[in-house]
């Protein structure tokens, strides 16, 4: 299972519709288990207010590796949410930005984020 | 960091406020790796329809093996999104139910399928 570059208009029309939940769908959990991976949350977080370089989110998520961050970066790219950015800048600045897959996961934060201020203490 | 066994209904009137996306928020972490964990997404779909049977449930997740299942629905246990519920028929019944507080991540649970509806392939 993988990521569409497009987003399918056809579904997007159709998801206002509140239908019963079904048991179980494959598309589902791949999304909850991508964006639930540890650090992905913070690090989509982070990029939704700007493009950042990578010392830049680093810094914005205590206790985040070196390592990790460009672990998940990677897969992140892979999956088609986050894009890297070479400016042509000297010296040259590399920034990692939300593609609009990654962008319209914002209301999914949000909804995660609202049920967290209320039920985690 | 735990779960409340009561929504603080402070935060839940502030939460229909739409503020900038904080870029780092513990709280925000914890819920989306709770729920990230791997069948647990599948398992909260399974449970958002009705109460079910530990066999019911095995049976609507493909591929979700005994034990895992166990596993996490001791985790959702305790953590207080499921409860276990033994009804007094004969024989002994028990089922698997969501708190009020698994109940209320239907919105989350939404959010996502809308999100994987439309970039899933």
């Amino acid at each position: 299972m993988n990521l569409r570059t497009e987003p399918n208009v056809a579904k997007h029309a159709e998801a206002t519709d509140h239908n019963e939940i079904s048991p179980f769908c494959p598309r589902f959990q791949y999304t909850l288990e991508l964006i639930g991976r540890r650090w992905v949350g913070a690090i989509l977080r982070t990029l939704m207010g700007a493009p950042r370089r990578f010392n830049e989110i680093l810094g914005a998520i205590p206790g985040l590796s070196d390592r990790l961050l460009t672990e998940r970066l990677r897969e992140l790219e892979t999956e088609g949410i986050v894009i890297r950015v070479v400016h042509s800048d000297r010296p040259v600045r590399v920034t990692y930005d939300l593609t609009c897959c990654g962008r319209s996961l914002e209301p999914v934060i949000r909804s995660v984020s609202e049920w967290a201020e209320v039920w985690v203490r």
